[in-house]
């Protein structure tokens, strides 16, 4: 017998969209309403809230050689990777990717959101299971949720749950998957031990290294760099362009097999424009200036250690910064609004992180390093971050 | 009982990925291997295979508003649209998206591909019904496996199949989903008559515009304005600013409340860097290009009837294309891949769609018309072509 439909009422057109208020009525109750802030080209605040790690988008070397591409390549790419949106610009920095990162090869997605998107639903599918850490990016959650794999998220930063999903899967194929550094607490996963489990059960690793790359591992090569995996035949990497490379984009880098079979079925890529050459010449010039500057990356960590020292002896809850990120928790949602909206007032730009955003409920302020803050400027911020703080910031667990 | 788990083989670390090659092989038997040919700045190839429909990716007042937008706001937008990857270049081509289009209001994403998964996904959900046309782009199907929601997908451009499966869904919240152009044949979904549908049904309309944005309706406004459904309260369109618009991108547009609980709630707008400046710069300047030559789209419809039509007389089976793209069909994928390999060693670039990248299986050369194509261009096309076509394509059905 079938079950009778529900009720179905003659609503009229401008009412297909009411649930869209309840719900945003809901949002606000909640405190968690979010709207957006559009900057102006320049400012006086000090920006702890981008991502820009290395201070390379302004950086005139970057932006100059995004520019000239563009005016030489066209604004965009004008189709597909596979039909008419791959330039020599493109095969230039997967090539210059893969030997920096020391892998076999590299490929360029229009986003790092989409690189994840592809390398995690082609490398798996209905025959594979999927082990993850249950904090990984947004992105990587909706690759597993398009792979059609059997999905175990397992306890953060936890190998022997990984070992554990791993030892009881259904299927013999088997990924696991891992951001290097999270985005959200700025703590780094076990990757050397990820891997060793991945041995012993005849499972691919695959690391969003996209807040690793670039600030971590010898001069910049990244966290997967540092843990001795790259080049590894079982190990794929993902990054961005368009935090520590100060552009956009992203990449899969990792074995010859694994990134032709990604031109060949990865559905991201072969139903997307390519990235914008203007883009892929920024990244490219980013990655000049890495080599050029090798010490770059070291500026950032010590930026972010002493952001994390000062709040922590502030009496602040701080995580240990593994990169950039620095994580400083918040009594609740509106605690955490008001407070970063009174840094803003003072001048200083900090991140917000509020549920659903955050994958353990924790409301928390996030301020992320730079290569170019100055010793005054991270002094500065502790104070008036450590001044502001809500009464039970200092006592919350 | 729990069913046993598979024998999980004692895998080396070299052998993981083993299952590519075998992928490999047989798409290599089937005559399904595709490849990265990266193509160099200038070419004297006809370009028939690309979406810069209108010509405007290389248009120097494009490209060059995206290369000074590049250097004054940075070649990257440095983070999330809701921390600091909002520009007010982002809110004036958000502005400028809505007017031009005639709806309330737009939201920019970095691709056409996250727009549509923001869309799909943020319109939806558990408690939703989603009606498809088996036929719509990857990037929205990806949507509605992302959705959680009832999804149903009928005959293409059938809209009483549509009412139907509106009329016996078991979720009273729906969500029509379509193409306007279908980007592999490039015709037409009636818009008219799914909007009735809609109505009478109480299910809201999702058009993806992205080929007959910049090409269809007054001045390029697109499908969804042609068909006079612009402004409507329960119609979304969602358009890219990769193809006519010559840039990178896409966008949202629609009723505010919709945009709004975009911003709020779309994984793939929160959880992703923000559009770089210099492609909003592109699309911005593209926008004021079309407004300054309203006539512009008709030039590619001239061309693509031009194309059409002398290839309909010369035997070939051709679809009857609404907008830019024209599709001819081959016998085969092989023969498919050597006609148009074989237009390119004449000089013309066209592409080649075969499975699994066609919705029915049917190979087929896909051309994609030009506002800047000259009278002289098309009739060398229209004669290569129907001089290289493999015997069968004439009989084809
Ligand atoms: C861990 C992680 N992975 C992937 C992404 C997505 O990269 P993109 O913004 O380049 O799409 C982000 C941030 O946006 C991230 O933090
Ligand atoms: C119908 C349709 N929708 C969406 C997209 C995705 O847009 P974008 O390439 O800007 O990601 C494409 C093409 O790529 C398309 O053809």
């Amino acid at each position: 017998m079938n079950a009778p439909g529900p009720a179905i009422h003659a609503t009229q057109p401008d009412q297909v969209f009411d649930w869209l208020d309840t719900e945003a009525a809901n949002r606000a109750e909640a405190g968690l309403t979010r709207r957006l802030r559009p900057r102006g080209a320049t400012s006086d605040e000090l920006d702890l809230a981008g991502n820009d790690y290395l201070g390379l988008a302004r950086d005139k070397r970057v932006a100059g050689a995004a520019a000239a591409a563009t005016l030489r390549w066209g604004a965009g790419s004008t189709g597909s990777r596979l039909v008419t949106g791959s330039t020599e610009l493109h095969s230039e920095l997967e090539h210059e990717l893969a030997r920096f990162c020391g892998v076999q090869a590299a490929l360029v997605f229009s986003s790092g959101f989409t690189a994840n998107l592809g390398a995690v639903t082609a490398l798996s599918g209905g025959e594979s299971a999927i082990v993850t850490d249950k904090y990984i990016h947004a992105s990587l959650i909706e690759g597993c949720r398009l792979s059609r794999a059997d999905v175990a998220a397992v306890a953060h930063g936890d190998p022997s749950a990984v070992a554990h999903a791993l030892a009881t899967r259904r299927k013999a194929r088997a990924l696991v998957v891992t951001d290097s550094v999270f985005s959200v607490d700025g703590d780094l996963a076990p990757l050397g031990e990820l891997s060793g489990v991945c041995r012993e059960h005849g499972a691919a690793l695959l690391v969003d290294d996209a807040h690793g790359f670039g600030v971590l591992g010898e001069g910049g090569r990244g966290a997967v760099h540092e843990a001795g995996l790259a080049g590894q035949p079982d190990v794929v990497t993902t990054v961005t362009l368009s935090k520590a490379f100060g552009a956009q984009g992203g990449a899969v880098l990792g074995p010859r097999r694994v990134i032709k079979h990604l031109v060949e079925t990865a559905r991201s890529f072969i139903f997307d424009t390519g990235l914008a050459p203007g883009s892929a010449a920024a990244a490219l010039a980013a990655l000049g200036v890495l080599r050029a500057e090798p010490d770059l990356p070291d500026k950032v960590l010590t930026a972010a250690n002493g952001l994390a020292a000062g709040l922590r002896e502030a009496g602040l809850r701080v995580s240990a910064p593994a990169g950039a990120v620095v994580s400083v928790r918040a009594p609740g949602a509106e605690d955490a609004k008001r407070w970063a909206e009174a840094c803003a007032e003072q001048g200083i730009r900090v991140g917000c992180f509020r549920p659903p955003s955050v994958p353990d409920g924790v409301s928390r302020l996030r301020l992320t390093a730079r290569a170019d803050l100055a010793e005054s400027d991270v002094d500065r911020a502790v104070k008036v971050i450590a001044e502001l703080a809500p009464p039970r910031a200092r006592s919350t667990p």
